[in-house]
């Protein structure tokens, strides 16, 4: 019986250069693509593709909810079968694949092959990719870490480059070297011997084979990383299927790249090229990318109009927008930050995001719809003395009890019931009706039903900011 | 004792080119600039520093209320004095400076001087104006014709001309001839020999010389305007300060700029140029000039974020605005519709407006936010089965009895006191109060105060379109 391939996708990757629907608390894996799927959900589903069995992702513990709202729409096949490793900190990618590889070890088995898959890129043809797979595992349970190469095209100066040797199978060799991100010329050079690929931080390896590797070549990372999944456990607050990785112990371990940190060290890495349409969606260029283009070559999505314009990009989420006598520009509208730039600086978009910092504002962090383990809300419009939000409540969902000293909030349910605790009332609200909740009322908002709950919040009071809240422990 | 002097205010222009801030339902003259007040605003101001006699506005119907609302901010020495001519078409500036004339001669006497004041344009110099009417006065008491030029320091090629002849007293002279809009070359030309200006659109002279001039030299106009006056009444819907000008007589009306219909063929015609701040405002970049510019050279009002750009301009009414790495490009915001072009396309925005017109959108006509006769509403979101808008009811002002077939309304008063008909009920609705108004039911929301109401209305129901409305005749 040949071994289990584990798929370990590695949720994580803050997308600064995707500002401003990327943002902190809605990241570039969450991002929704031109087809409605989120990068995390197409890796999902080319998991699934690929393997019958438990997928792990690691992310941070704050996006845990978030990564179980995209499970819900992925395939059948993978939906049921994943498991979490939550991390408390950013630690790039060594301490994540070394306690991944921890995890399936103990519940697979030594035997077990992982397949490490970072949910910020982008793959076409998957067809082509599941070939590669079939190479990678072949050499994986041979006893080789693999990673997968991406054909070379361009004189890229943004990515690593892997220097293929010996031949070790079809498609498949021994890595001579890694190479740093190089300038334009050294590019161009590599790209007319035909040996190296980019690096696309997929990996295949057998778990026991990692394990070894870390010890031979990262052995405090390895004996941390033990320590930390020694001391992690089961996540209290969700739905037992994720282990919070231990705080002390995880924030301890250096913040490394597992291609620095192993594969450019260890004995036995193998490379598979591959050219199975790849692209890492880092700025907004790959991102129009994935647009059909106009006769003038713009690409927009949303209520966009081009007048006299040509090689443009829209993003646009409900506003008009007019792009009058543009070339080159790209346009990226949100419901509450605008960005506008030529193509040839999307690689900075990292400075809008530093400014923003700096300034002391958020919009960096959050957008003005946010997700909570129960549903999300948006911030319609805020005014003296009002507030109105859009609250929508998943099925068999419900808020925490609650009371606020200033604010009154009247509901009214726009779709799906509702069921209300004010005080020692319990009482529902359908759709079209709607109640008051008077300031110093213990209030609880839940949707008892099959049915999203849609319902508009208005609140009015002498002060209404998210912090006059107290939640009541409701066991 | 010298003759009135009657300011005539012609508040008109669509001012396409002004897109997205400017369109049909809130057009060019009220356009709020940098320092909050409207071209029409300014217009009123001026007057009321350049004279204490009642002043004419003349406008189309549809503007009526919102320039009443003008008005009350207005400085008190025009604000009680001023009357409408409310027009049912758009007929250009003749049609309307005669029926203003025969205004004048009515109730005020035909020795008394006319001002037209267009308010579509900006005088920063108030005080070098106020100069050129003192001449233009002296002038047109002594039976001239007289129009404003503007002194020409550009080869201008969006402005017709005036060539100066013969001196006729300081700063005046006699009109050689008007010149339609030059080429870049004839422009040129005409600054090196010093003898011409622009027209401004700004006109004084005694109602009894302009009405024998269009006597004399459009007499079709003369008698139209007469038959119009006669047939025309007081408007019956206002305040007892308005002609509503008789549709039929009107509309038969020739189309035709007063400039061409009499000053370029009338025998007594003096120009006296001034130099006092005047611009046109016709596009953005005039716009832009309005602002203080950074050190790059960025101007912009709202939330803005100018990276690695220079001599950029951005209206922001709001939202948080990055522009990174452009030059000489310009972005409008408003809260429903984006615009971004270069400067110099400044002058193409009519095709943004030509294309929304051609595709059936309204987006070139309405704002989400439109004004009533009793106030304001803005459409903050719409979604199925739900509608959330904004009302702003002026004090003592009053909707109209009302009732919905298929839509609840659910009011939550967010500032001021709200007094409710629901049927048979009459009753108060207070700050942070809110009621519920159930479809099919007969409705009146009335301001009784002092202070502005400030009302939520989530609509809800199976259908939310305007037009479910039953209006009831209440007298």
């Amino acid at each position: 019986m040949s071994a289990p391939l584990v798929p370990v996708i590695l949720c994580g990757g803050a997308g600064t250069r995707l500002w401003p629907v990327s943002r902190e608390a809605l990241p570039k894996p969450f991002m929704k693509l031109g087809d409605g799927r989120s990068l995390l959900r197409r890796t999902l589903d080319r998991a699934a593709g690929l393997s019958a069995d438990c997928a792990r992702i690691v992310t941070n513990r704050d996006y845990y909810f978030l990564s179980r709202d995209e499970l819900a729409g992925a395939l059948p096949t993978v939906a049921g079968k994943v498991r979490y490793l939550l991390e408390p900190a950013a630690r790039n990618t060594a301490p994540a694949v070394a306690l991944a590889t921890l995890a399936v070890a103990q519940a697979q088995g030594e035997n077990a092959l992982l397949l490490v898959l970072p949910a910020d890129h982008l793959i076409d043809d998957e067809v082509g990719f599941a070939a590669c797979v079939d190479r990678a595992k072949a050499l994986a349970a041979d006893g080789w870490l693999v990673t997968f190469g991406i054909a070379a095209n361009t004189p890229e100066t943004a990515f690593g480059y892997i220097e293929s040797g010996k031949a070790l199978a079809h498609g498949a060799y021994e890595v001579r070297r890694f190479v740093e991100k190089p300038n334009l010329e050294r590019a161009r050079e590599f790209l007319t011997t035909g040996k190296y690929s980019w690096n696309s931080g997929i990996f295949c390896f057998r778990a026991r084979d990692m394990l070894a590797a870390l010890d031979q070549v990262a052995p405090a990372l390895a004996a941390g990383a033990r320590a930390c999944w020694a001391a992690s456990h089961e996540y209290a607050a969700g739905n037992k299927d994720a282990v919070e990785l231990d705080r002390d112990t995880f924030s301890a371990l250096e913040s490394i790249s597992i291609d620095y940190a192993v594969f450019e060290k260890a004995a036995k890495v193998a490379v598979v090229p591959g050219d199975f349409g790849w692209s890492d969606v880092g700025a907004w260029p790959e991102i129009a990318g994935q647009f059909r283009a106009d006769a003038q070559h713009n690409r927009g999505s949303g209520r966009t109009l081009f007048i006299d314009s040509s090689q443009c990009f829209v993003h646009s989420e409900g506003r008009l927008v007019a792009v009058l006598g543009m070339k080159d520009t790209i346009v990226v509208d949100t419901p509450d930050a605008l960005l506008v730039m030529p193509t040839v600086h999307a690689q900075d978009v990292t400075k809008v995001v530093e400014a923003l910092r700096a300034s002391g504002d958020d919009k960096h962090i959050y957008h003005n719809t946010l997700a909570r383990p129960w549903g999300t809300y948006t911030v319609l419009q805020e005014g003296p003395r009002f507030k109105l939000k859009r609250l929508e409540v998943k099925p068999q969902h419900s808020l925490s009890l609650q009371m606020h000293h200033h604010r009154n909030e009247h509901w009214v349910v726009v779709s799906g019931t509702a069921r209300v605790t004010s005080d020692e009332q319990v009482f529902l609200v359908g759709t079209n009706e709607s109640t008051y909740i008077k300031a110093g009322t213990r209030h609880r908002l839940e949707n008892p039903g099959m049915l999203p709950l849609v319902l508009i919040e208005v609140q009015s009071g002498e002060y209404v900011g998210e912090d006059d809240i107290v939640r009541f422990d409701d066991g």
